[in-house]
């Protein structure tokens, strides 16, 4: 048996060669992009369950702001458990899940193809039931990934979406270019700060993770891997809606992770933290921005276009995780009663 | 001053006399309806923060699976951050705020009605900005809300929802025919329960609410409740969604609340409580099938079709929202930091 965490630690230094394959295999993502456009999609649908949901969420944002496009989470249940049937004709269905093997996604995709829709999955899987049920795929290429918690196909996922959404616009993909390198970059200079709120947050019962716009994917990536990992009570709000609400709950016992990078949902976010600091919470700010936002810790990110940031803010926030985790004497690798696909119909 | 919580629990016992007034006046909702027939909208967005963003989620199943129409919650911030411009002709742009005065969806709103959408605002305030944005609107009908905490607005908005949508597709709303004394027996009848789960959630740290298809919003709703009056790290996942990961964060110390009525939702739960059992949990299905899903207790909640059942089933749960909160020493009438209308852009 492998030391605790072991697995989950390779894979998150793994990154940085991770993108650069990614990135190495743009031509495939381009082919798929041209028939995208081709298609010229008036509406997108995504679907897709547990951190590839946030994958979807960021692709959401992507779909929106860069191809002005409506786009819409899917619920897979209206289909598999509902039997609705709608006519998709002129949507473009993204079902983004790292196994490929979700009978519910697979379902889901299936009866979209039926319905008209043009179905693309996003898998890091190249023989699963996913990718022979949709019209188009494209495989992440992040490898085998051991570890029970997904990082670097998470991160391989958001930037696949990316590259995608960037090709269907006829970008050529400049934002991104250096990003093995930024990876790099991100988890070597985030090392001292990530293990000080290793430190801070070893006893920490509850915390709340939020971020605005396209880093509202961070911040409900950032809550599942620490609840998942580590046992904690983790919960992600978009900055928008903890103000409407759950921001009551919020007290010094809270651990407040507010995702702040370079860029409007960064600066959105600075309501958000003043408001949460209000209540006595200390706040440890993630971003490019996070040294700017009047939190009482950051970790700092390597500044990248606003809808890049996400794919690195996450990296110091896995690392959180795993810290965590082994530091409450977890082992993120075997976490209690998860396995690596979950079959939810 | 009034004893705590004097007011949320008025307004929660004023629930079936606001079903009585919100059916008598389904003929305005009617009339809505038919406007939205004649335009035979493609797609369906919705646009909410807050409760009102669960009340959003309910109308997304019920758009989805009774039109047959591909709905999706929209992020205002996509626009009001980001300034997205997508074509919306085709698209019923719905957007639920119970104040109507929320900038960001007012300016959502307006953006979706230029981009060619038919815009349909549903409010509690009639002369609200948002109710004079959107092409259509409709008044929710519950009365001047005084608690923080919203409880007659979010349920009577629900069956807003339900009655749009039912005759949309040229229902007579037969279904919720009743539901005044329905919901009169559902505060009744589950009394003593709700009574018995204060009792045992008295020094509960932190809960998890689950619901599968429409009564994943009864879940993401009680959750708020929970939140916002007790202060209580409530979250809500859907049931599909709380076995990829969240489930390792539940143990013998996680309070478990279940929603489980009778029908596919409710049927597709039983995995769930199972799943949640094995882990040391304590389990309180809610529900009309709450009694027959393995779960150590039970609030009963009388039967009605499934797509009707999330606007009984939150009624106890506000209750126990309210009683947990009075156990605990607060006031739900002034809970910290919270104001009744939030101001986001």
């Amino acid at each position: 048996m492998s030391e605790p965490g072991a697995r989950m630690a390779a894979e998150i230094a793994e990154q940085p060669r991770v993108f650069d394959h990614v990135l190495a295999g743009r031509a495939e993502v381009a082919a798929a992009a041209a028939r995208i456009a081709a298609r010229r999609p008036r509406f997108a649908l995504l679907a897709a369950r547990g951190s590839s949901d946030h994958a979807a969420l960021y692709a959401k944002y992507l779909i929106e702001v860069s191809l002005q496009l409506p786009a819409g989470l899917v619920s897979p249940s209206t289909t598999t458990l509902y039997d609705a049937k709608p006519d998709l004709s002129d949507v473009l269905f993204l079902t983004v899940s790292q196994s490929g093997g979700s009978p519910d996604l697979v379902e889901a995709t299936r009866c979209a193809r039926e319905a008209g829709a043009l179905t693309v999955a996003v898998t890091n899987t190249p023989d699963s039931p996913l990718r022979t049920t949709a019209e188009l795929s494209i495989d992440v290429g992040a490898g085998a990934e051991l570890a029970v918690a997904a990082t670097k196909t998470y991160t391989a996922t958001l930037l696949s979406l990316y590259l995608l959404v960037d090709a269907v616009r006829g970008g050529d993909a400049a934002e991104v270019a250096a990003l093995g390198e930024l990876a790099a970059r991100t988890l070597d200079e985030s090392a001292d700060a990530v293990a000080e709120a290793v430190e801070h947050y070893r006893y920490v019962g509850r915390m709340v993770t939020t971020g605005r716009g396209y880093s509202s994917a961070t911040a409900a990536e950032a809550a599942l891997k620490l609840a998942e990992t580590s046992y904690l009570a983790a919960r992600a709000y978009s900055g928008a809606d903890l103000l409407h609400g759950p921001v009551a709950a919020i007290d010094a016992d809270t651990g407040v992770l507010a995702v702040t990078s370079l860029g409007r949902g960064g600066e959105a976010m600075r309501d958000v933290v003043a408001a949460v600091r209000e209540r006595g919470a200390d706040v440890l700010a993630v971003g490019s921005a996070a040294a700017d936002v009047g939190a009482a810790r950051w970790i700092t990110v390597p500044e990248t276009a606003e809808e890049v940031a996400p794919i690195l803010e996450i990296l110091p926030l896995q690392r959180l995780a795993l810290g965590l985790a082994l530091a409450r004497g977890g082992d993120p690798d075997r976490p209690r009663g998860l396995s690596k696909v979950t079959r939810t119909r």
